[in-house]
């Protein structure tokens, strides 16, 4: 649970208006007052037909490293940012509210209630922006990745995205692939934070720096054996072929293919391996890969998918959108005023209906005040997550959440895996 | 210069093959051959006309914290991602290399060697994916914001999007904003670590906190003075100015809308302002801005833009694309076989041409072994950035680097500054 970044404080990851906020409300007495912050998304996006709940466990730690040491201190009274009255409250400041929310790994759709926070509107408040990061990008790259891994259909993607993307969010970007089903990631650091399986062979960088490519094959099946991925396309990829089982023997692991009509090429690949005694040689493909590609490749001898950019940058859909709304004070629910925008005061939770065959019905999101009977097929889809400020004990882990995220996708109407656009698989009610 | 993440060491902050291409290279002899690695970005996101460099003194710092401790050889040990030869190789590395690149805040095209390393095979290698990671993030953003900075015509841009991305990219994102000639952020630790302008006031939370707006507005200008910012829809926007400025009195400093049609709801705002005396209160509006809708808001009275999302996920350019291409071997030019790619073996360095008048002409890259001859309206675009694996002393700031941004935008041709879909403003030409 031990953080890495900012020495151990995440207080900083915040908008100045959220402490402008806090300083005003401390000075008119409204800092106490009981409130209730829900994260929602009002949509998904575009054309999407569900997404997935991640980063809570980051969140939960995040939220236990919020604290306003000497060094968030005298950055904030150097820059004048709130009053000494307030900055003595920040050093005060540990989290010691109430949150519920839903699993990493459950599907979400508009308007579920992702995450509740029970605290003070001071305590509450504060902790907006970093909620609203965790959640935003997790959630985004592993809605879209979920959607690869359908494509996918049981064979195995390796993540290798962390270069076209900050190289912190490349971190959670390997965390969120996993939990939606990515074998591997070629992230190092992801590897260490998370124990998920890492990866990898070589870049063509490998096979110029050799004055052959079979000089390049030789020395990478010396050190990692024959069943390793020797990379093919580097000049001709029938010759590639050729001198890769020449030089591993038909025991070769694997070749990968980077560039080109993938679909097409792996199966020239498939005959001629086939033909060279290399049944059992796996073909990997990668070279902007995403989940619409993915799926034109299922006819094709393809073994295993390589996927980079596209996962890290949400397939489209780089943010979720969820928001961070006051919804209770004191008791009383409370909302903007509202034309097109679903706001709806109120503490509240939700619960999924679903067919006695186990398929999804609908989002039932309803005031807590008024808990509708659960019927016999429906799931309640609130969780304890902190109480007092502390994380429950026996939190769900990235594993729990890779394995609930697969029973899921399994529940949703078959529609809602569809990769087309469309309406969000289940609606979501109101009562 | 300090590091903050990862206690100090940025150095698993790579994916898996650079370190088994880096074990295969010690064990076959290559790892020592003298190597040239190229930065450069084969397009540019689809229809764009220009990039900016950003993130170059970030990569800096990053590699000067490229370094395996104790931490990141335990974990690579204990997941057996290479030998102990390697490992050990690793506990000493320092990266000893020349760096030289673009400026940062310059203007790059298809093509152009935005970075150059080198250094032996071993030592490049291993930076592949940190130098991606931060190029394609801040240059990203960088790019995207410039746009914006450009269509709002010198009114002055807030960077609000930290909540839409992943919460320490947040910070990188701000970084690349003010660069690109945002005038505030709202995130802290930008603040904090780059001294970038934070701003803010409150949220819809804290006029929902209140009994009533009016309690809201006199809690907020009791605590900041008229000089505030007063967020007006949360309710009905007339009522809201009304109420806000007999609230702070015609000294108000700003109003927020945040909601709407803002451009309509800054018209009728104005007017209502004027006809109550708050001439000199200023009009802010923020609510899913991109370039397009900033310039769509040219002849409305907005006073001031609040750009969030479109900002942090470069608006629809998430990633500028850019690889790490080994070009040159123990003084020969390599490259892989490529059919449409632009891959052009060899060291080279760029200039750009001029007219007379300053309007940039062409991006002009050339083989280092063959420089054409400078003319008088050339510049050339490589800066030695380190030596010997030291950065060189008076490196530019991230000040000068807006500074240059600056001049560098009024230097385009004049449909480079154009926002819709068209080609590079200038071709980039291969002599």
């Amino acid at each position: 649970m031990g953080p890495d970044e900012t020495h151990g404080s995440t207080a900083l990851l915040t908008d100045h208006y959220e402490l402008t906020m806090l300083a005003s409300s401390l000075s008119d007495g409204t800092a106490s007052r009981p409130c209730v912050f829900e994260v929602f998304a009002r949509r998904l996006p575009d054309g999407r037909r569900y997404g997935v709940v991640a980063g809570t466990n980051r969140l939960l730690d995040a939220i236990g490293d919020f604290r306003f040491t000497d060094r968030e201190i005298t950055q904030l009274a150097s820059t004048a940012v709130v009053d000494d009255a307030t900055l003595d409250w920040l050093a005060e400041y540990r989290f010691r509210g109430d949150i519920d929310g839903y699993a990493e790994g459950e599907l979400y759709f508009p308007g579920s209630p992702i995450l509740t926070v029970r605290a003070t509107f001071a305590e509450g408040v504060v902790l907006e922006t970093l909620a609203l990061s965790v959640l935003n990008h997790d959630s985004a790259i592993a809605s879209a990745a979920a959607r690869m891994s359908s494509a996918a259909h049981g064979r195995p993607i390796i993540e290798m995205g962390g270069r076209r993307t900050h190289e912190y969010a490349a971190v959670a970007a390997a965390r969120a692939a996993y939990l939606a089903g990515f074998a591997t990631t070629s992230n190092l650091e992801a590897g260490r934070r998370y124990g998920i399986p890492t990866g990898g062979t070589v870049a063509h960088a490998f096979m110029l720096l050799h004055d052959t490519e079979e000089d390049a094959f030789r020395a990478q099946v010396a050190k990692m054996g024959a069943d390793t991925t020797l990379l093919v396309d580097t000049y001709d990829i029938t010759q590639g072929i050729e001198t890769a089982v020449r030089v591993a023997g038909p025991e070769l692991g694997a070749i990968r293919i980077d560039s080109g009509d993938v679909g097409v090429l792996a199966r020239k690949a498939r005959e001629q391996l086939d033909s060279l005694g290399a049944r059992d040689t796996r073909i990997v493909v990668s070279g902007d890969l995403d989940e619409h590609a993915i799926a034109a490749l299922r006819a094709e001898p393809a073994d295993a998918y390589g996927v980079g950019t596209s996962l890290v940058t949400g397939s489209g859909a780089p943010t979720a959108g969820m928001v961070y709304k006051l919804v209770e004070v004191d008791g009383r629910p409370v909302a903007k005023r509202s034309e097109n925008k679903a706001s709806r005061g109120g503490q509240k939770a939700a619960l999924r209906r679903h067919k006695p065959t186990g398929t999804a019905l609908e989002e039932v999101v309803y005031p807590c005040a008024a808990p509708p009977e659960p019927g016999e097929y429906d799931r309640l889809l609130h969780l304890p997550l902190m109480r007092g400020g502390e994380p429950v004990e026996n939190l769900p882990t990235l594993d729990d959440a890779r394995a609930l995220l697969r029973r899921r996708l399994v529940s949703l109407p078959w529609e809602g895996l569809k990769l087309s656009r469309g309406e969000p698989a289940i609606p979501t009610v109101f009562p």
